[in-house]
């Protein structure tokens, strides 16, 4: 049975994992026939959002990786305990999570790092010439952990394709039903809520994301 | 196109909402041609329950309205502004915060009441002969909303029927892949978390529930 790897960034769209991409990625891998183990850093969240208003909410502090394990039902684990060696594949699910959290994209697009234990993790799937998915904003990672010029879709935004663009990606427009394989490094993306407007459409761009991805471990 | 309205309680199994169980509910509602809009009680939270480590996070406290915001991405609206008349279907996914915070029952088992919004609402389905499907924890409410002798489940978990029973609800066994349905209702009910080990067999009932919650809309 394969086993892939899930990297959450917290628990909501705004300051976290998107749930939704989360449970279709999870329920996806499943459905394949594959299982999976949910990861993600123990680090505090960049700010907390009122999923509500969409207002910062000043007076509190949440922990990505105890944030994350509402998703996981409680079954997250240290990402700095990842052990690449265990695993077929990797998948990371978006949200303004990894793009706050896992990375600073959102606040520093014109010099944005990647956590270095992210960084870590996702690079060892990549040294390892094993699959990797990455859906919604998290491609915006893609040319600080596989290099320049490799190919990854945020969807079609211009502002957001542009700043990636800048940033060494080689982006290609996609639709929301489908994926863009990069096939020499195995990685495999999607636009997921970049572009879904329900989760009928997320899911049809992550379950091909999902399936295409556990094909590459073969 | 039915219109369900969906209940939610929080954003976590151990204080709110399960995340899987609505995403699931919503999914399916999606994919059998039908929409919702969700809903919840704009008040604090029995609790915050540290996921990881299962302890409560005593210095934390959170609303319920704005923490089922994450799994609505921010389409949620406040409980007491629900229409019956807007509806065909009431759904209450489970999740300790149908025990929490919708009702007390995971910590007054023996004379627990439920949110007088939320009972509210539910009544009002029930008294326009509407449908409802709930599952999980969340049939615990419904001796109190629907009256003693009427059919619904939790599982097989002997010590939380023989509280239901106790309490008026006549408890039927059910698998996770079955429902319960109380035709002279309308009523549906499910297991999914009480006893799914995975989101697949969580899914198998709650597919099962929500189409079954459809169909008696006709």
């Amino acid at each position: 049975m394969k086993n892939i790897a899930v990297i959450l960034s917290g628990c909501g769209v705004y300051d976290g994992t998107e749930i939704h991409e989360a449970v279709l990625t999870l329920l996806a891998i499943e459905q394949a026939g594959a299982k999976y183990r949910c990861f993600a850093p123990n680090i505090n969240q960049h700010h907390v959002i009122n999923h509500l208003s969409g207002e910062v909410m000043a007076a509190e502090q949440r922990n990505v990786l105890i944030e994350s394990a509402r998703i996981a039902r409680g079954d997250v684990e240290d990402l700095s305990e990842l052990i690449v060696a265990e695993f077929d594949a990797l998948i990371v699910p978006g949200g303004f999570g990894a793009a706050k959290n896992l990375s600073d994209f959102a606040i520093n697009a014109d010099s944005y790092t990647v956590n270095k234990q992210v960084l870590s993790a996702c690079q060892g799937f990549a040294n390892a010439s094993k699959p990797a998915g990455y859906m919604c904003i998290a491609p915006a990672m893609v040319p600080i952990i596989y290099g320049s010029n490799v190919q990854a879709t945020i969807g079609h935004d211009v502002g957001v394709a542009q700043s990636l663009t800048a940033a060494g990606l080689a982006h290609q427009n996609c639709a929301v039903d489908d994926i863009v394989v990069e096939t020499q490094h195995k990685l495999v993306s999607t636009p997921a809520y970049m572009l879904a407007t329900s989760l009928t459409e997320a899911a049809s761009g992550i379950n091909k994301l999902v399936a295409k991805v556990i094909d590459l471990t073969n």
